[in-house]
């Protein structure tokens, strides 16, 4: 075991980028003031925050005006359900199977219809489409999931919810139909721009893109009429109050940056290291990759090994230095088999035997070699 | 005019304590991991939140299973009232007619009394006891106020609303009645044990103890139940979902730590500071100091001056660079004048002619004597 762990779990974590930090120091304790005061030192807080506001909005092809900072994606995604839905208390919403948590918890809260995804992830149009009725007001489908990396196709999804908005009934043309994505995962290979993908809300995390915890952000295009979960002094044009974070903004909009500048070159060298992984896969006895092989994240492997216990594995491979998941680490508390395997048509048995390996920018094609190497000994061993 | 501009808006925002900030620093790019996680490398983050809540538990005389982590004051006032009063449809809230923009606008969703406050800033205890009645489930009443520094009778007002439970008619039994207060301004320089105050509920803010910005806790009385307002992964015992902010958490434990052990030396300090203020003030024609003058935060000088306008001051105050208030910095977009200056019985000509300032850890007798000497000129110039 080397002295540092080699680490597969971007998806759950990423460490802060040093570029990030550099930039977020200046508002620790140098320009600290609230962004709301009059006087002009004040102003340098208040610049910092409208720069971050308009870097993000630059990256996602939006206005400054329609980016509002979240304390995290979990936070982006309930504003963006709540703030949507109880505005119609008679409305429904549409969500894939698989989305997060934070998608799924509070859109069943309401009428909440959930489309079946292929077995390869992708999801099932025609049951969007399906879906869809005169009440719907919110439909909810993530960029890419957080446990097998898979891509939805948004522009398809936008389609099918214009048509759908195009032929509500006369007496449902008032009511609203939007387009919501969560696009954390995303964020770090993908495309972001919101008029190209379609979409009316997006939301962005900055703890999976290497910038700080609980900083995020929500998109809401203009003349999407939102309410407030958390109310007070009215920071963030009334959608979230709270003297602002500017250190996270910052780092935020760094983070971003970033990644969305350096996105083609990482997303090419990651996806050699995930064909390294599924050239070893193939080889390896009852082994195979869950979730499209092509419509997927660059960074994401995602197994089943059948036979195995993917609890014994992971402890295994913690010994000897290597940090993997077995889903989302957003409810390692919950005991139940990934609602996401399940969504796809795998048992509860399958669901157990399977691994998710997320890298990211310090992984190397040592690492995985290395990796390979330490999980074909111990599914020998067991 | 010196480089450093002097900053006599405390109560606004404080700069992040450098210890606080060596404190976070392990938990940025090294121990970043996802406290969720199931690696053993994981176990440090997860240790660092635990130590970090078992930290604020101890300032607050509480258990850690009592602490909730949120991000900052204003979410935690929110979850506080909308996470008891969601339960209770038909019941209603008493707040003070001053209590912060994050506890009044939540409030007012539900059936909200306000109960007044004397001319000097104090609750009027008869008439909150006028206004709890058999529907009542939340009294919210801040411990010390962020405009004017005076600080509430928690222990007085604990017993009314004990008295008031016991005395409920046998039909409203069932229903429950706590007490919440906001801590934010308070934490500095005021002992914060649950017990002693008589609180059920009790909210922290970071960005306002030399900590973190958007670091928050709110204390929950073990058996009081609360409904959550961002869910997901279930984090904090299900009332605060999204990956956890473990730097912000041990920023937080760290900054109230100092503070606390600190609280007595430092209010002691201030409140000569405050004193040298209060002399020059009884000296200034037609100048006054509003709100109480013994139950008070010695870092809070609030003054009317009769004939001034605040702004034209603060902007030559900004000008020789003094850094002051005319109210709260949280809702500085509101053009209104200040609700608390109102409940105290001001008018609009005398609020407007009102000036906030609020000292710290920095804050010198040279640079009251400095801010004295520009008022008294500023005055005589108008």
């Amino acid at each position: 075991m080397s002295d540092q762990p080699i680490y597969f779990d971007y998806a759950a974590a990423t460490p802060l980028d040093e570029q990030v930090l550099i930039a977020m120091q200046p508002y620790f304790s140098g320009v600290f003031y609230n962004p709301s005061a009059t006087y002009s030192a004040a102003g340098r807080a208040r610049q910092a925050l409208d720069e971050s506001r308009s870097t993000v909005a630059h990256w996602l092809g939006a206005r400054s005006s329609e980016i509002i900072f979240t304390a995290g994606g979990t936070e982006a995604n309930n504003l963006a359900i709540h703030g949507i839905m109880r505005q119609f208390p008679d409305g429904n919403i549409v969500v894939s199977a698989i989305e997060h948590e934070s998608v799924l918890v509070p859109a069943h809260n309401y009428d909440c219809r959930e489309v079946a995804v292929q077995p390869d992830g992708r999801l099932d149009l025609e049951d969007l489409k399906r879906n869809i009725d005169d009440k719907t007001v919110l439909v909810s489908i993530m960029y890419a999931n957080n446990e097998i990396g898979t891509v939805q196709p948004l522009r398809d999804i936008a389609k099918i919810i214009t048509d759908s908005r195009k032929s509500r009934q006369p007496s449902a043309v008032s009511r609203p139909l939007y387009f919501h994505t969560d696009a954390c995962q995303a964020a770090n290979y993908l495309d972001l721009h919101v008029a190209r993908l379609g979409v009316d809300l997006l939301t962005l995390n900055g703890g999976k893109i290497y910038g700080p915890k609980q900083s995020g952000a929500l998109y809401v295009k203009a003349g999407t009429k939102l309410l407030p979960l958390i109310e007070g002094g009215g920071q963030e044009r009334g959608l979230r109050s709270g003297t602002e974070n500017v250190a996270a903004a910052v780092g935020l909009a760094a983070a971003l940056a970033i990644s969305q500048t350096s996105r083609h070159e990482e997303a090419a060298r990651l996806q050699a290291l995930q064909q390294q992984f599924f050239d070893a896969i193939s080889d390896m006895p009852r082994a195979h990759v869950n979730g499209s092989l092509r419509k997927r994240l660059p960074n994401n492997v995602h197994l089943t090994l059948e036979d195995q216990d993917n609890e014994r594995l992971l402890i295994q491979l913690d010994e000897v230095g290597i940090l993997a998941a077995a889903g989302s680490a957003c409810s390692a508390s919950n005991e139940e088999p990934s609602h996401v395997l399940r969504a796809l048509g795998l048992s509860d048995t399958a669901a157990q035997a399977s691994l998710r390996f997320t890298m990211g920018r310090q992984t190397s094609s040592q690492d995985v070699q290395r990796l390979l190497t330490s999980l074909r000994q111990l599914m020998i061993t067991k």
